[in-house]
C-alpha cells in the first residue's frame, strides 16, 4: 500500500509531519510504502538516507497551499502544491491513500474532485472520532458541507457507521442526529426529514434525535449533524476543555505547589486519554479513496496515527462496504430523487 | 416591581422554587413584589405565612405544563396553568416581569404571544451567560429561532449587546457572529449577510467571525448565531464539562486518597466560578417585557439570581434601549424588507 503524505500541511509542518511519517514506517507491512509531497530540497533534508530506499519516496511539490488560503482558488493558481499533487497522484492510481494536515477546505476540493464520489454517495462529509469517558463518538459531517440535503445526512449515518464498526470496531454502533431535543418534534426541516430516512432503515441501529451533552454521555456512537453545525461542536470541545484547563491551572497555583505537581500527571493522563492526536485524522467519507485530513495542529504522533488509519481504511475494504451497504438500502430511491 | 415565578417550573419545582423566590425577597426593595404561580395549595403549603403578608402573592394555577409536552398544544389545552396565567399577567400590566424554569418552548411562545415584540424586532431571542475564564460571553438566540434571517441575527447582536453591557457591565461589548472559520468567506448565506448588516453598523463594535473554540478565548463578549446552533453549544459545553469532570474524578481515584480530597475544594471552586446558576437565567430578548426563563435544573440561588437580573432589566429599561438603537440603526430599513 501506497501513502502519501503532505509533509507541507499543518501549523507544525514539515518537522513533525515527516518525523510522524517515518516513525509510522516500523509499524507497516513489508509492501507499504510512504510518499512524501512539499518542496524537494526542505523535504530531502529532513530524510535521513537510510529511509530512501524503497520506504520512502520523495515527490516533489515545490508549491505551498497557506492554511487561510482560499480552497478553489488556491488549488487553480497553485497546481504543483502538495495537495494538488497527492489528489492527482490518488486519481491516477499512484497512492493509495492520502493524508494532509493542511488547509481543509483545500483538502475536501482537491480530494473530491480527484477521486469523485463513491457509487451511491451524494456529498462527501469529514468525520472526527472524539474520545469520550465513555467510548469514542463518531461525529459526521464537521465541515465538508454546510448546506445538508436530508439525504446527505442519511449517507453519513451509514458511513460514519461502517467506519465506526471496522475502523474502531464497535460492534452495532448507534446512530443520532443531532437536533435542540429528544422528542420527535424537535429540529428544523432538514433534521425532521432526515430523521424519517434514517427511521425507515431498520438496519442502522437509530436512536433518534440526540443533544449536544448526549455527545459524551454514551447514548451514541456515530452523531450525524451538517457541517456547520458539526464544525461548531469540534472547535467548542476544544475551546471548552482548553479553557476548563486553564481554570483548574488558575485555581490549583491558589494552592500549594506540592498539589499543582501532583495532579500535573494526572493531567497528563487525562490529555493523553482523551486526545483526538491519538486517533489520526478524520476520514473524508464518500470519496473513491482513501483520504484522511488532521488537525492543523497535528504532531508526529497524529500523522502516525493517522498512517495507522489509513492503513486500516483501505484493509477493511470500508468504500466497498459503504457502496454495498448503500445499494441494498431502501432509502435508495430516495437518494437518486432528494439530492 | 411585581416578579411573578412560576412555582411549578423545572425538575426541582416546587421546592427550589419557591425556596429561591423567598431567598430574594430580603434583596428586593420595599416596594418590590413576588408573586408565586402554581396549584394554591401545594404553593401555599410552602410558602410560610409571615412572607404573606404584602410580599408575596400566590395566584393559582392549577395545571402544570411538563417539560416536554408540546409548546403550543400544551398551551391551548391547559389554559390555567403557570405559564399560560403568568403570561396574561404580563399582558394586563398585573407582573411587570415574569421568570420559569419549566418548558422553554412553552414560555417562548406564550411569552411572546402575551407580551408581543418590541417595537422595531422581529423575532425574539434567547440569551445565555457564559462563565468563561475571560469573563462572561452572552450567545444569542440558544434556541427560540431555528430558522433564522439575517436581520433575525443583526437584531440579537444589538439586543445581546445591550444586554451585555447595561446588565453585565461591559463598557463596550465585542460582537461576534459565529461562523466555521474566521476569514470573511466562511459560513452559509444567511451567516454572510447577517455579517454584512452588522459591518454595516458602525456603532455595534463587530469583530466579524467567531469559531466554536473563540467563546472562551476572551475574544468577544457577545456571539450571535441561529437558535439550532447555539442550543448545540448550550448543551454541549454541559457536556463537555460535565464528561471532563467524571475523567478528572476517575483518574483521581487512581491516587492517593489524600490528592482526592485535597482536590475537592477546587473543584468546588471552578464549579462555583463557572456555573451558571450564578447568572440566573436567560432573558427572552426582544418582547415587551421582563422574561427570564431558567434552566430545568434550576437551584434556589439560580432562582434567586434570576430575580436580580429581572429587577437589573426592569430598573435598566434595557427594552427602552433596544428599541431606541434600533430606531437609529442604518440597518433599519433591511429590517422592514427583510423578514
Amino acid at each position: 500500500m501506497r501513502i502519501a503524505i503532505d509533509a507541507m500541511g499543518g501549523d507544525k509542518a514539515p518537522g513533525e509531519i515527516i518525523s510522524g511519517a517515518l516513525e509510522s514506517i516500523e509499524l507497516l507491512e513489508e509492501n507499504d510504502e510512504i510518499i512524501l509531497l512539499g518542496p524537494k530540497e526542505i523535504v530531502e533534508s529532513r530524510v535521513p538516507s537510510k529511509f530512501r530506499k524503497g520506504k520512502v519516496t520523495i515527490v516533489d511539490a515545490p508549491e505551498v497551499i497557506g492554511m487561510d488560503e482560499s480552497p478553489v482558488d488556491s488549488l487553480r493558481k497553485k497546481r504543483n502544491s502538495s495537495i494538488a499533487i497527492m489528489a492527482k497522484m490518488a486519481k491516477e492510481g499512484q497512492a493509495d491513500a492520502v493524508i494532509s494536515a493542511g488547509n481543509t477546505g483545500a483538502c475536501v476540493v482537491a480530494f473530491q474532485m480527484g477521486m469523485r464520489n463513491l457509487a451511491g454517495v451524494n456529498r462527501p462529509g469529514i468525520a472526527v472520532v472524539f474520545p469520550t469517558f465513555e467510548g469514542p463518538v463518531t461525529i459526521c459531517d464537521v465541515g465538508a458541507n454546510i448546506a445538508c440535503k436530508p439525504i446527505n445526512l442519511y449517507q453519513y449515518a451509514v458511513m460514519a457507521k461502517m467506519y465506526s464498526k471496522n475502523v474502531l470496531g464497535i460492534e452495532n454502533p448507534r446512530v443520532g442526529i443531532m437536533s435542540i431535543g429528544q422528542e420527535e418534534a424537535k429540529g428544523d426541516e432538514t433534521v425532521k426529514k432526515a430523521r424519517e430516512l434514517m427511521k425507515a432503515d431498520t438496519r442502522l441501529n437509530f436512536i433518534g434525535n440526540i443533544e449536544g451533552k448526549d455527545i459524551f454521555k454514551g447514548v451514541c456512537d456515530v452523531a450525524v449533524c451538517d457541517g456547520f453545525v458539526g464544525n461548531v461542536i469540534l472547535k467548542l470541545t476544544e475551546g471548552v476543555v482548553d479553557g476548563l484547563f486553564k481554570a483548574i491551572k488558575h485555581e490549583l497555583m491558589q494552592e500549594k505547589l506540592l498539589l499543582v505537581m501532583k495532579f500535573k500527571p494526572v493531567m497528563m493522563r487525562i490529555y493523553k486519554k482523551y486526545d483526538y492526536n491519538e486517533y489520526g485524522g478524520a476520514p473524508l467519507l464518500g470519496i473513491n479513496g482513501t483520504a484522511l485530513i488532521c488537525h492543523g495542529a497535528s504532531e508526529s504522533r497524529t500523522i502516525k496515527n493517522a498512517v495507522l488509519t489509513a492503513k486500516a481504511y483501505h484493509t477493511k475494504k470500508i468504500n466497498d462496504k459503504i457502496v454495498e451497504y448503500l445499494s441494498n438500502t431502501s432509502v435508495r430511491t430516495v437518494n437518486e430523487q432528494g439530492s
